[in-house]
């Protein structure tokens, strides 16, 4: 199993280095634990998504509190059948049989209520892709019903579902659509936008 | 079918709302084709990808002549099984049968050579998703066998491909990869984010 994500972070200011490199610090505690490679157009964090996503989470909390509207693009993939297997990877979440679709969405509302608080609001939209098999929307349906019940739901739209709370809220949501919905050896990823403080009315 | 994309630009500048907004002005020559829907998150496009990526490129061209360090990131779909048919979207590039590999390379490769140039340089990364049927990843090789023979090719990434170049070029190449990759009638998704302006080393 390969997974990870590649990463993006847009604040809108002038000074957008000085509030990029001060939010990349928020990736200290994991660096150990997680392979990371920057280049001029994102950065790549390899390793399970019980890291992946808090270091998402912690990264983009660090830019949203500097009251700077910010924004996270992140693609973020498991099980793609052209990346190579890699030990740093090794993943509670993805291990074991498929649980049938009713158990895993009970684990994935409790996860989510019991998520860290970060006392940051943001709005986050996503499209989640389950590929190979041929009732993948199966499988979308049964995460589109979780999140509906995760407490984060905002609205569903063309292409994406659209999520909104607290950010400790949010990114377990996200953890648990990515984890518990597709087999655990399949090739699931998400396409990621995650956004604090616009100034646009809501 | 139903394709169209959920966009969002990010001007790294204070004052992002007068960039976004007069980028945005590039879409009025489309307003008639295309059903365009703005909120706090992005914006919802729905038409047929000979429109939308033309249409992606001029928003984006016009904030990279800004000088501005500015991002268009994009979540763009076809055929998602969970939209309704709209006519609106009506392709003359997703009619007809699936045609050989070698076939639809060779006429990507002859549009990309034919687009009109921008003088704008920027950077591209995308991935893209082919869902719904068992051997995904041959028409994912497929498509990076093109793009390497695009001119475009910067990079193979991890989750993702890299182009750069003029962004006439670039938006071309991504339309090829996105009409000509994966059956005519199936779903396919493309997560993309451009970059132009960028202080960052290359």
């Amino acid at each position: 199993m390969f997974s990870g994500a590649q990463i993006s972070l847009y604040p809108m200011t002038g000074d957008f280095v000085a509030v990029i490199m001060s939010a990349l610090k928020a990736l200290d505690p994991y660096r150990d634990r997680l392979r990371i490679e920057t280049d001029d157009i994102s950065t790549l964090l390899v390793g399970p998504p019980e890291l992946l996503f808090p270091a998402l989470r912690d990264v983009f909390t660090a830019a949203a509190r500097t009251g700077v509207h910010s924004v996270l693009s992140a693609a973020i993939s498991r099980g793609c059948p052209g990346e190579p297997d890699d030990a740093i990877c090794q993943s509670q979440h993805l291990a074991g049989p498929m649980l049938p679709l009713a158990e895993r969405q009970e684990s994935a509302l409790a996860a989510v209520s019991s998520a860290p608080e970060t006392d940051v609001f943001s709005v986050a939209q996503f499209s989640l892709y389950v590929m190979g098999q041929d009732r993948h929307m199966d499988e979308i349906y049964g995460c589109i019903d979780f999140l509906k019940a995760s407490g984060t739901f905002e609205a569903s739209k063309h292409f994406a579902t659209k999520l909104s709370g607290d950010t400790g809220a949010l990114f377990a949501t996200l953890e648990q659509a990515f984890c518990r919905f597709g087999p655990p050896e399949g090739h699931v990823t998400i396409d990621l936008t995650v956004s604090a403080n616009s100034p646009s009315a809501r």
